[in-house]
């Protein structure tokens, strides 16, 4: 790439980005947009422009961004939000500590030297004259890029251990500090043993915990398989909402003009397009009677006759649950496995009766099925980088080439061509490992997230960073290869720099243009907008129009880890790269702390579960890093080069080390946090307890005493200690 | 080795074993040697011919052996020496079922071929011929040896799987129907923080567990120092002994001749040797007087001043001990680190206080050291099994030519010498590994003898069993090897039918002279005897004469693991040595039976928590297996020999689901376990609790309720509920 597509491209990206910004100034202070500009605050009753000062600063989302506490991120969008935030911030610190120390060290260093210009067949621009490529042969100014990968190493894990202690400190204190919780009080246990004879499977789990727990077993709940019932009250759901929207309908319709207005029709057949035509009012008011009593009668059906091998199992305090989900219940490992329960929103019903087998051989063949996935992307993955060259383009869609020819488009072209083809083809992947990950069988949303991110950074790692690196080295020089075998290794020493630039212009476009949207959220503004003007009647569907869904942790995780890895494996290589990852993360920082004070809804709180999964990565990319750096060390023929050796040690000794002093209390609740609760007023049981129950089987006051003997959720221990 | 040598020893060791079994059969019966013959149930205070026929029948300890149930073996020696018969019969079971099959098929298969007898550079012997070295390369015959292969592995598979099921069953069973001891109740926490200011050590302790198990924590206490107490103990037990020895010495000289007896004497230097001469009596009663109080004063510094980073925290019932075990306390995980409290009496105090990390750096330098020794103890043993050819002695020590040429002792030495200097080699390492074990910081006895266990095992796989089959074929044909190096293939794959020779021999030393030895206890019978005779004066030193110490699992385990990796290994190469396993098998277990049942005492009880680590080696030894089939099958040039690979990974498969079954449930007490106690009566928490002091520190009722304030142990909970 030239030096001016790669400022064609940054300029063009810093225009998007102030355009972006500009619209989001504008946009966000208009009236009507408060529900796409702070939907949370919205949804919370809290006023969109509260503290704001009255006269206009285009600039007070950002005093408001940096100057919000985390606790009132926490406040706002909980403990995850604020520890994706932790994680910007952590990379943020690294790149500017290894920034500071690297740009005014390295720059001038490889400057001053001149082994481009020395080597006749290698091309390349101003800005490789700035890296390490520009380095001669067993130089000793090596030395100086040695020095710097340990001390990017020693910031890394300086910033990751002040970072792991302070979201651990972080979970603790807002586990200890939030009222209680239906999961908190809960466990979930799964691989319950067949029924024995003469026994209910109510029976059998209620026996099996009040043996076990005879002082602080309050009540469980049998998991049904619920399908029936839940197709049932949707389709009873669907008319009730049909109905509302054809009052409104019909209201709207009794001008003055025609005051009697005119009852909205409907045909019942295929999409509303056969079939006989209906009063819709009246068809709907019909069918909700009739769906009643059959969504009754199947509840029924359901919560007597089929029950699952698996509960939900609520305590009387915390320290019990706690204590109880930590505790090997059975002899036998496989049965009546106890595990800690999720929250009722983001528990996954369908997955719980999944036996304990069955969920190993299904994890197996996802690692067998992710693992041919990330091999044989590579293939699409490469052909995309080097067919998106324009000399590419030209060479086999010669149609195109009278376009492509004219200077300005072949700029442009030049400089996005490869970085969209990236992006569009990351896009693909998140929707079928969140699909794998849920069939593995795992319990809860926010674990499967987690399983899905952590296999998106295994594709993109492997794909994109080594496929664009190696793969482009590879097509590009195939011939000269082909020539000479053994030139492959200066080549690739060579081609790594060069990537540099790929990758540089990679992350301008994903922190300018993607930010840039983000913030604006000019996509959501033109959706709601034409909902609310060609589609919504009522005011549920109008919420559902602005409705801001959560931050999907799946993708921006292994995303940011990309980039993570990118910037640290290039710092010393091309230390120039380095300010755009400060840009990357501080904007990044900057715009996820609005949108997470004013924008998302979380979907669920997982209490900064994510964060090991993102420290260990990191240390993954730390060690990607140093092995990288060893091997071009190698082609640079530095005879020091084994002094690196110590650097991979030194890592996996402190991934030990981090392991072991925080992990555990990620994976479990310390009975410490748990106890911090105790002073408290004794919480609803009863009230947690039916959180659990899934709204297909919740309708009204049905589940009275009377018939709770039939149901699968057991009765509160404080009626039936007669039974202890 | 030739076939008349190999006759030589085990028509030898036949003798040597009849001799001493009829040795054991007549010294048994004579009156006297009960308490070496019977010692279990000396102790016990049972009959030690309780249930004998009173007519004289040799054999009546092999029914006696074969008819105990297992009930009477736990009952007399434990759980573990239960579990370590169940694996002797298990390796029994595997050999049985695989010999019923390979016998009949696999020898005539071998017989009727003639590969041996074609090659001309190659020595062998009538045995080998009934080997798979005797049959033809790529020859069809060879489907019969890979379906043995199969044959062996899936009957390995069932019998494992039976085994492991019923020492579940054993372990749970015997945990649920015992009566409470300490360590039920208790458990133990390590690194605990620096004690905050204006706090003591026990007070800091008390509040924490109070605080996070109010109805349940009993009582606490702080593990001390106690080097310097312990010293003046053993000082003062010393003198006791001495007192109690010189009276009696002072009454025995009281004859009708001389009624006033003759005072014992002693000099006060050195082993007595030394220094003044003093009446004992008086001076062991001066010195008594004298370091009592000492002990004392000592006893209540340590416990006020010496309280280290560690206690034993004693809870109300087996339950709560159970939940809270298993429950993590601290958010920072290398604090407050609780674990299954170990039995009193194997609880090793001074490994206690050692910190986490501390902990985990030592276990890091003991495996670096092991593998270090691994390695390098290949060198003296390569050695070894080349130099003890009767050849090479003769040309390294010629002054031994004209013994060793007569041919008698040729055929002796020949017969004995590799077994001989293989078994005291191996003698050598326990010590070593126990100690390297314990540096590691573990707090309790049986777990160092399974951490050596497992070090032993790796000792042995590596060394002895690879050492010796492809050291000796690397030294025997060094030359030719020089001469053609890719000659080394065939070389091994025919040496490994050669080797089976000298394993054979090894085995059968290691039954018949291994446990006739075991079995006669001549060597515990000769040095009772002498010490009787020659120094015991008082009953407390008789009793320590015929003292039979307990089984050592750490040396007989991997040594038991050993054959079994030699017999299955060359089960379908050679299968003539699967009777000799059998025998092996069949005969340990007969004699361990009756050592169970009356000779040894165990030290500690760990309700078969060796299974788990047995069960893997055991897995381990049948992947060995399984590659060195697969190894052999490529020497055989058979093209269908990756048939064979589906085996290892079967393996792994079922080695994954016995842990996912079973292994948790040994690693903890499963709370179905704990609750099954419940039913009984309360127990003596009090007498529980004390169990834990140490003798140094328990002397007397000096600890009475009055200065129970100052000591390293809380005050049991019902006392100071206003605390709460």
């Amino acid at each position: 790439m030239e030096i001016s597509s790669f400022l064609t491209s940054f300029g063009s990206y810093l225009a998007i980005f102030v355009v972006l910004m500009l619209l989001f100034i504008w946009l966000s202070g208009r009236p009507g947009n408060e529900v796409v500009y702070y939907p949370s605050r919205v949804v919370k009753g809290l006023d969109p422009h509260e503290g704001r000062p009255k006269t206009f600063n285009p600039f007070s989302w950002i005093r408001e961004a940096v100057g919000a506490s985390e606790d009132e991120v926490i406040a706002m969008a909980g403990v995850d939000a604020a520890v994706y935030l932790v994680f910007l911030g952590t990379a943020l610190g690294i790149l500017v500590l290894s920034g500071l120390v690297l740009l005014p060290v390295l720059l001038p260093v490889a400057r001053t030297d001149n082994n481009l210009a020395l080597s006749k067949n290698i091309t390349f621009n101003d800005l490789d004259k700035l890296s390490m490529g520009n380095i001669k042969e067993k130089s000793p100014r090596l030395w100086g890029f040695l020095l710097a990968t340990y001390w990017v190493s020693f910031v890394t894990f300086y910033v990751l251990w002040r970072a792991y202690s302070h979201v651990s400190n972080l979970r603790a204190t807002a586990k200890a500090s939030s009222e209680v919780k239906p999961q908190d009080v809960a466990l979930l246990v799964r691989d319950i043993p067949p029924v024995p004879k003469g026994q209910t499977r109510k029976e059998q789990v209620d026996d099996y915990f009040r043996n076990l727990h005879p002082d602080t077993f309050y009540r469980s709940m049998v998991i049904t398989d619920n399908t029936q019932a839940n197709k049932i009250w949707e389709e009873l759901e669907g008319y009730r909402k049909k109905l509302v929207r054809a009052e409104v309908v019909f209201s709207g319709s009794k001008t003055a003009a025609k005051p009697e207005g005119q009852r909205p029709m409907n045909r019942t057949g295929f999409l509303g397009l056969v079939g006989k035509k209906v009063d819709t009012i009246n068809f709907c008011n019909e069918k909700i009677k009739e769906l009643e009593p059959k969504l009754e009668a199947e509840q029924k059906v359901t919560l007597r006759e089929k029950q699952q091998n698996a509960a939900v199992v609520v305590f009387n305090s915390m320290s019990a649950a706690v204590a109880a989900t930590q505790t090997l219940h059975a002899q036998l490992v496989d049965t009546w496995t106890v595990s800690e329960a999720p929250e009722p929103r983001q528990l996954l019903w369908y997955n719980l009766p999944k036996r304990f087998f069955e969920r190993k051989v299904r994890s197996l063949i996802v690692y067998v099925i992710v693992f041919l996935a990330v091999v044989f992307y590579m293939v699409p993955i490469t052909f995309i980088s080097a067919f998106t060259t324009l000399a590419n383009l030209k060479k086999y869609l010669p149609f195109i080439k009278s376009v492509v020819d004219i200077p300005a488009v072949k700029s442009v072209l030049e400089a996005y061509l490869p970085q969209i083809a990236l992006i569009v083809f990351m896009a693909l992947l998140p929707k079928f490992l969140l699909f794998l990950s849920r069939a593995e069988g795992i319990a809860s949303e926010s674990h499967v997230v987690r399983a899905a991110s952590g296999k998106f950074f295994y594709f993109i790692i492997f794909n994109v960073f080594l496929g664009v690196t190696i793969g482009s080295t590879l097509f590009a020089s195939f011939k000269e290869i082909e020539k000479k075998p053994n030139s492959i290794v200066p080549l690739l020493g060579s081609s790594l720099p060069k990537s540099a630039t790929f990758f540089l212009t990679f992350v301008a476009l994903k922190f300018f243009v993607g930010y840039g949207l983000e913030l604006s959220r000019v996509i959501p503004l033109i959706i709601y907008r034409l909902k609310r003007r060609f589609l919504c009647k009522t005011e549920g569907e109008i919420k559902q129009a602005w409705a801001p869904g959560a931050l999907g942790y799946a993708t921006k995780v292994p995303n940011d880890m990309l980039i993570v890895t990118i910037v640290l494996c290039y710092s010393v290589i091309a230390p120039l790269i380095i300010p755009f990852g400060v840009l990357y993360f501080g904007l990044g920082w900057l715009v996820f702390r609005n949108q997470a004070l004013k924008v998302y809804i979380p979907e669920y709180e997982s209490y900064g579960r994510m964060w090991p999964h993102i420290h260990t990565r990191m240390i993954a990319a730390l060690i990607i890093y140093q092995v990288t750096m060893f091997g071009y060390f190698g082609v640079k023929k530095f005879v020091y080069a084994p002094f690196m050796l110590p650097l991979p040690v030194l890592s996996f000794a402190f991934a030990f080390i981090c392991n072991a002093r925080f992990y555990k209390a990620f994976d479990r609740v310390p009975l410490e946090v748990a106890a911090s609760h105790k002073a408290k007023q004794t919480p609803n049981l009863e009230a947690l307890f039916s959180a659990y129950i899934p709204p297909c089987l919740n309708s009204g006051d049905k589940f009275d005493d009377a018939d709770q003997f039939e149901d699968a959720r057991s009765q509160p221990a404080s009626r039936t200690t007669s039974f202890a």
